[in-house]
């Protein structure tokens, strides 16, 4: 368990520096591309209770609150992040607590949303996450997260390379030998959890949970025309939206 | 119309003698590597009336009459392998019919097993097939597929490549351009149609399939023991097979 406590990066100063400074850490939820396709999925959030698993600065949760959301918890590993999330905020109706979410201890058919942005696929007991998860539901509720894309996270090498006809391709191996991969993201040795799209839609299916929305998420002409070098998002997929029910 | 039609390759003499020779036509289900994972997402049998879309030289209805089926409608767009496919049998609960999937026809809630082995990505009309399918299916009933892997399917120029490390790579690109992509496979010209895994199980979930199971097929280690070059398909997914109730 040491180890995996270790893979809290994020507060180390190398990583927490730099993760401050991407676009949807300074901008929020405009910042992060394929936010209006996640955003397409969540429910009327009037009266709801809603967990967020891995809520970094917190811009989910006020946003949640704006959408009328009656309380959200927010949950990180990151104490960096819990105290700027804190700061950002007065409302007594948005708790920021502490949590890693390999051990995570939430309350029996307590919320209505689960929300998680790009936080699940570092966790390396994701079977035992999502059975707390479909726990802390109340029969009917609302799974959304998302992830790095398979394809994005697989390769031994991830990264672009140009073909013979100086086409940008993404070369895959690996893709079915599912486990940790190591990159240099930010700080050097982050580890990612590569698990195919079938095993993560089989794992919630086994759990109870019914699919409603599966999406490898790409760029629209109008996110293209406005910012062009969103383009290459086309070539291959970096991340995977999922909506489900309890 | 007349478009769809000319993608009835299967019985050009060249995709013909071709096709007939693949492991999968000579040996049958044995011969298909994906078949033991796909074998193992059928229900029992036993007394059920079972529809095979695109049944070739009909190795699956005769499968499918041994496991106890009461009925079996084989339905395929060759004349060549439905002529081979009622040469092998004189079941008369096997009945095979000539039929442009794109144009299919089938009496309502009728069957409680809809099959289909790696047909579907060559459906320009896929909503409108699989709706047709559901409507054919009783509440209940399974839709088991398998299809070409989109990651298979997405490049321009599909294949390996190797990198500066000598690992085989498969080069990805054009991944979010749903469309027809055309190949050189036994025959010039085929066309198949690509589309992300996300927009096929959104398809079925819009439609009221509920989604039973997902799994982007690789080989087993016993596989590749007995049959190393399989080791390949570890590095890229070939097939996706599909899994959903009505």
């Amino acid at each position: 368990m040491t180890e995996i406590m270790a893979q809290n990066i994020y507060d180390t100063p190398e990583f927490f520096e730099g993760y401050s400074q991407l676009g949807r850490s300074v901008e929020g939820l405009a910042g992060a591309a394929e936010w209006p396709a996640l955003r397409a999925l969540i429910p009327d959030l009037h009266g709801l209770e809603v967990v967020d698993l891995g809520c970094g600065f917190g811009w989910f949760c006020r946003w949640a609150r704006e959408q009328g959301a009656a309380h959200v918890l927010g949950l990180d590993v990151s104490e960096k992040m819990l105290a700027r999330a804190r700061a950002a905020t007065s409302d007594a109706a948005i708790t920021y607590v502490r949590a890693d979410l390999e051990r995570l201890d939430l309350p029996e058919a307590s919320f209505d949303l689960a929300y998680s942005s790009l936080a699940l696929h570092y966790i390396v007991d994701l079977a035992g996450l999502l059975a707390k998860v479909h726990r802390a539901l109340i029969p009917g509720a609302h799974l959304i997260f998302s992830i790095e894309h398979p394809i994005y996270m697989a390769p031994a090498h991830p990264g672009w390379s140009v073909d013979r006809e100086g086409r940008k391709t993404w070369p895959i191996d690996s893709y079915q030998v599912e486990g940790p991969r190591r990159t240099d993201w930010l700080a050097k040795g982050v580890i990612k959890q590569h698990r195919t799209i079938g095993t993560t839609l089989n794992l919630l299916i086994r759990l109870g949970f019914a699919i409603s929305h599966v999406e490898e998420w790409g760029p629209t002409d109008e996110q293209i025309a406005a910012k062009p070098e969103l383009a290459e998002e086309r070539e291959r997929p970096m991340f995977l939206l999922v909506a489900a029910r309890r």
